[in-house]
């Protein structure tokens, strides 16, 4: 059997990495790089996820956000039974090559987050204290 | 010597994390949580960098965004050289509390790049076909 068609760059010098327009991502030590999901029409940030050589690479042929996820340990097409499917309409690296930024319609409800929320992030911090346990988080 | 004060919470059950409003930010394997940055006023996500515990508190108290250098293996107090200190209006965790999300005022001339770019995701990707290695990304 052939060896599969390498689907990214080799990574090459500070340089080559930060200006070049080669795509060489960088997978940490699980394989994986993460990547940030913003509203493309509101800029919201709906969720930060995580994504395997595969799922970045089906995400860019599909337009269809994939991750790989952490707690199942397996390949997820975001959405498959929701319905809350991300349409990709940009995705960019960052200067390191070691995040994506993807900008998405999300399909359906326009839920993004699996408790019902429309972004993951629901909760803000209280700022100009000294965090404590006892402290409580607010809805944002 | 006193054990020093605790900071957050500890993880409690899935739906006290979910649902509570006690904070108990998950830290990995190298104690770091994965901080998105975005404009305050634009929505532009501008970084995405790291933090330990410490950073994160300091980040909560100051109002100052404070980060975890994984290259420099320190605590990085963003902008202490060139000036583009994030001021942090608002600062949000998700769903599972193992990721934060802040919104800052780059101070300065509102570059957050260290290659001078106002954003690291300068670099967009091509959609629809599958990724390869000489495919090039375009300028965002």
């Amino acid at each position: 059997m052939a060896a599969p068609a390498a689907l990214f760059a080799s990574r090459g010098s500070d340089a080559e990495i930060e200006q070049g327009v080669a795509f060489a991502p960088k997978f940490d030590a699980d394989g994986l790089i993460p990547a940030i999901v913003t509203d493309a029409a509101s800029g919201e940030v709906l969720m930060l996820a995580w994504m395997n050589a595969e799922a970045l690479a089906l995400t860019l042929e599909t337009r269809v956000g994939h991750f790989w996820s952490r707690s199942r340990a397996k390949l997820w097409k975001k959405g498959e039974d929701s319905g809350n499917v991300l349409e990709v309409s940009e995705l960019r690296t960052d200067c390191d090559q070691d995040a994506i930024w993807l900008k998405v319609v999300v399909a359906g409800d326009g839920v993004a987050c699996h408790t019902g929320e429309r972004s993951c992030f629901y909760r803000s911090l209280p700022l100009g204290v000294r965090p404590s346990p006892d402290r409580p988080m607010r809805r944002a």
